[in-house]
């Protein structure tokens, strides 16, 4: 029996979300679902294992949308406001009194997180109905259940972050890079040539901190992906007319979308 | 002409909202829209000024919802990750280059949010399309346009926060104290024989930092307020049941109720 990874994208959106606050424009105004998105994550789920990366503000209506009810560990790429404001509503994981959450991202995403969140790090309330977390610092491959998990470094506008590469044993599952202008060599080498990519792909212009939708298509053709999905859209990307203008084997994501590998 | 205030209900639940992930109760899967609750949260308006106290965060998607465009102020009551985890989606109220959001709060408050959103603060990012700020600290009664904001010391659990009492001149239009378990002899006598109160009313049970339903119920009588409205609501709270047991003077709230004063 082939053991099955499921990916399920929490959101597609931008720091902002679309619909953006007071904007008017087509897409914004769309009846579409699929111009409907919340901030960017993903549930990945095996027999074995159930995490989430990032936790924005609206992770508390991702897990109510999509039925999640069991975390085993949640994973940072980084500490940007639209990537983790909602970590608090992970306390609903770690209901008991003896539930802890794995808690994975780099030493400054650590920080961050402590910083704004400085009552699950320090070790106070850590009583039933709290969140109660075992922090650990990423600095290589990790194993989380079945998966082993490694991070792909990549800058973000000033900002060094990372995406995740998802392996079982030596097969490449997938790679989730949803932040990204410019991909380092290591994570290039370590994704070239992937059955499945999930990659930033902000919006047709171009960004100083994002890939755009064009810069994207050419960094997945230099890398020989097998199928990729772009996700972290601005209200930019119009969903119904530009999905089709793409290669056959890139696709735009959309809030919902389930995938298997 | 009688000037008149308007307030929206943004949300009225607890910490963590209602629905609860995983939470299988009667309440948790009522079809009645008044028994699923965003984290508390009112917008005020009069014909000079927009206002929102507390940004949790379901900020976002109250604002889209109430089709709220334009904000001059933001007021936080204190710095619990359900009040304050949506401040970065106060952006989209200062888009072009010159506007500014005024931000009241204790000083202990302002520091809770300087460490979560360091970037607003530390004067970085004052560009378009960033959340530009004038934060201004509370220790005493302040000018929101036409309305004065009085803050009200209350006790919550071990942390000492705020509620507000919002007047006009020398006129009281009502208090809102979302989060307390006693309130402090200078809170109750601002408050005292007042037409307007929305208080704190976690659950029919008791509990150590929020005023139980009895408990509200019994402060409202000895302040011999007019018209209640409790808010911040558990799933122990189920609208439909619960709401017709209360005193004609006391009543539940909801998420989307206006009030006017």
């Amino acid at each position: 029996m082939e053991t099955k990874t499921e990916i399920t994208f929490l959101g597609t959106g931008t720091s902002i979300g679309v619909p953006v606050i007071g904007c008017d424009c087509a897409v914004c105004t769309s009846d579409d679902p699929k111009n409907k998105r919340l901030r960017s994550s993903i549930h990945v789920t095996t027999p074995e294992v159930s995490l989430v990366v990032d936790t924005g503000p609206d992770f508390r209506q991702q897990c109510l949308r999509e039925g999640i009810r069991h975390l085993d560990a949640a994973l940072f790429t980084h500490a940007h406001s639209d990537h983790i404001m909602g970590f608090d509503d992970l306390r609903r994981f770690t209901v008991s009194d003896d539930e802890e959450l794995e808690i994975h991202a780099t030493e400054e995403c650590l920080e961050r997180l402590h910083a704004a969140f400085s009552y699950v790090f320090d070790g106070e309330n850590r009583y039933r109905g709290y969140l109660k977390i075992a922090p650990h610092r990423i600095h290589g491959p990790f194993p989380v259940g079945d998966l082993t998990v490694t991070p792909l470094p990549v800058t973000h506008g000033k900002v060094e972050t990372i995406g995740f590469l998802f392996s079982r044993g030596e097969t490449r599952l997938f790679a989730y890079i949803p932040d990204a202008k410019v991909l380092s060599d290591e994570a290039k080498s370590l994704v070239r040539g992937i059955d499945l990519l999930i990659l930033d792909g902000l919006q047709p212009e171009a960004h100083w901190t994002h890939l755009s939708i064009g810069e994207a298509v050419e960094l997945i053709e230099e890398l020989a992906v097998g199928q990729a999905w772009l996700t972290h859209f601005s209200c930019r990307v119009d969903y119904t007319t530009l999905g089709p203008t793409l290669p056959a084997n890139i696709s735009l994501a959309w809030d919902g979308l389930r995938l298997s590998c």
